[in-house]
């Protein structure tokens, strides 16, 4: 199709999409052109104001439009308690338990040392930081209970509680080897409750 | 996430593409911001590109940037044979086996009554008009094996042979219940010699 650069083109770009292959790009573009170009033009802009206005919160590093996210600014929240999660969605499994109160530091993302991130990478330091506010009494695990998850759990609170902080873990309510987005909302209260 | 409205407009931009649900669209958007925004901008860029130049070719139908696709332009291929697809991505795995020198109608789609895609929807009057050019031979018919393929290639063949057009299917070499862009290119070369 030599005569299709930009159709190439899109495909290629489609395939940047996680767990999207040669097929599935073919397919979405095909769907897009010939069934959906309002779509295609909807999803153009968003993706260009996404990357233009999304950045992170300076407190909880979590994706936010200000300079402060929602949930860091609003005065109801205990800021004795902060819950340390991997990624926005499982702040958002947590939220909907509505069994926590306290504030949030998102790591956006886990230790994996095989694909070469480490502490640094997922903000230890700045975790680290946040915590040492002053008003901070308990810092709460609640990264996935996978092995990438607990590695995680583990370094974190090793290097917290060499600083003194109270470090609690997410109850082994959670079923081992599943991720907290996908867990029903009982369980993750229940963890919660009983978080050690 | 209500300081985070690009970032939803993005998540229920993405759930517009085939196959991408809440969860994957959360996905990839989680992925594209953290770790590949260039790759969203180059997405952004090429739906825009295609949406404002992909157009459909006259003589075919199929996807190009010019008024005539390269095939159909192509003074090398035989224009006595038409071959009917129901997408490019059929028409590209017919090409890959190198049996068909003849030139293309690519449909777009195929019948589908309970989506309520009748005969007008996939072209077939225009298939007539493109057919009765006074240069084509024979239409051979190479909509997939399946149910609504078989049904398509039903109807436009009654359709051409009442109005006294050659028409000629794949042979059954090709195994029913299947789609030709997932079949090995022997298969497809070997019906494409026993066409009937
Ligand atoms: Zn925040
Ligand atoms: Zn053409």
């Amino acid at each position: 199709m030599s005569d299709t650069h930009t159709l190439d083109t899109l495909i290629q770009s489609l395939r940047r999409l996680p767990g999207v292959g040669v097929r599935s790009a073919q397919r979405m573009a095909f769907h897009l052109l010939q069934h959906d170009r309002e779509g295609a033009q909807l999803l153009s802009r968003a993706l260009q104001d996404a990357v233009a206005q999304v950045r992170h919160c300076t407190l909880c590093h979590t994706f936010t439009e200000a300079e402060v996210c929602a949930t860091c600014s609003d005065p109801r929240r205990d800021a004795t308690k902060l819950c340390v999660v991997e990624t926005p969605a499982d702040q958002a499994a947590l939220e909907r338990t509505a069994a926590f109160k306290g504030r949030y530091f998102v790591l956006m993302g886990k230790l994996s040392p095989l694909d070469g991130i480490g502490p640094r990478d997922i903000g230890v330091a700045k975790l680290i930081e946040r915590a040492s506010d002053g008003v901070v009494q308990e810092v709460i695990l609640a990264t996935n209970f996978t092995a990438e998850g607990e590695a995680t759990a583990h370094v974190i609170g090793q290097a917290l509680k060499s600083r003194g902080f109270t470090v609690t873990r997410l109850a082994r309510g959670v079923p081992a080897g599943s991720e907290l987005e996908y867990v029903d909302l009982g369980t993750i209260a229940h963890a919660l409750v009983d978080r050690r």
